[in-house]
């Protein structure tokens, strides 16, 4: 097991920092795969970056790849507003403006295509129900569907070499559960980063989807959240 | 139907030519989308821009993906050589070397986010039964995967907007029959290019796989390959 090499999607945030952590503590040695994806949160690749460093991976490589090209969300549009302070996110009917379009599949392709060069099968990547406060590509369907394309889609696949899998570790977790996950794997949450909207020291700002998410699930976890928020925002 | 915007990636080959063609004449808005991918043949892309100016598009992007960064083909990594004058190729049974791990996931999962931001959902890749000289994801199986895998990574689709389809109109077709159907058309494959390893003037080897499925195509056509090859090559 210790030399089965796995590709690691690590945004830089709690979700993927864990999902990395529990890829190592399974034996695998781990690339990390993280995307410059003209992000308005560039500060989450820095966090990718010390997370990498802080947990140890054999190799971290980090893409540039243009999705603002496109547009169509509040990540990768500076003409759409960040949501801020929205009601109820667990029980939010709609998928969130900071949806990026078709985000995931594009990830889950470059990984699959890394993997592939590297002779490795696994992939892990950090979506959990929590994030589904509307992501569709962060669904357990969509992982499936993904996983039968990558089977089909690669050379490696089709000459019987191996199969490859999707692995979804903290996918039916809530964030709270994904903290105390973390924390008993040494996950430094102090590395992380989760703000949509970070002001130019790279503070969080506490009230968009995901810094809330965030604070709620250190809060049921019994644990302080170790970053920096802009205090003018914080109750 | 005159209305309908569809998404035709666009290689600058005869097979995306050509089914660019055909989204044309069912009457889609089309939108062309090209990867400079660190392909050595980079003629590719002027050919594609070509191709896009004369059919007529509605907006042609050329968008930077770094697949190089990965290497594990002799497409995009110059250590390794571009097979030439291989035998059998209908009925070679290996995948060649020129294969691109993911390639066509990639492709496809991009031009899943840009038809969700257009508002499209249609998308056209010219895949060919030729072209599965061993690309397993120039299948059947794998399009049909990877719509299924469109249709649950999605907003649009979750929400019922639309169902994704791919449309692969050459499919079945014979190198002969492409180039039948597109001088119907209007193409003129004098602007479209082929080969894997052109020289520094653009013009093509005649020895690899691209360019022997082409003028093996050109002559089953009865038909004048009009573009250029290094005559040294050529019988």
């Amino acid at each position: 097991m210790a030399t089965k090499k796995a590709v690691v999607l690590l945004s830089g945030g709690l979700d993927s920092a864990t999902t990395l952590a529990v890829a190592l503590s399974e034996g695998f040695l781990c690339y990390a795969l993280t995307f410059a994806y003209g992000q308005r949160h560039k500060r989450e690749i820095q966090a990718a970056r010390a997370v990498a460093g802080s947990l140890g991976v054999t190799e971290h490589r980090i893409i540039d790849i243009d999705l603002a090209a496109f547009g169509g969300s509040a990540l990768t549009d500076s003409a759409i507003e960040v949501p801020k302070d929205r009601g109820d996110l667990d029980n939010s009917p709609k998928i969130p403006l900071t949806y990026v379009p078709a985000r995931n599949t594009i990830f889950l392709s470059y990984a699959l295509a890394w993997a592939e060069v590297l002779g490795a099968f696994d992939i892990f990547i950090g979506v959990n129900s929590t994030d589904y406060s509307g992501y569709p590509d962060c669904r357990a369907e969509f992982i499936a569907a993904f996983e039968q394309t990558a089977n089909l889609a690669t050379a490696a696949a089709v000459e019987g070499k191996g199969r490859y899998e999707i692995h979804t570790p903290i996918i039916e977790m809530t964030k709270a559960q994904v903290i105390l996950a973390g924390t008993e794997l040494g996950v430094d949450y102090s590395l992380t980063h989760s703000c949509y909207d970070p002001d130019s020291k790279g503070r969080s700002c506490g009230r968009c989807d995901s810094c809330r998410l965030r604070l709620k699930g250190f809060a049921e976890a019994g644990l302080e959240d170790p970053i920096e928020y802009r205090t003018e925002n914080l109750d």
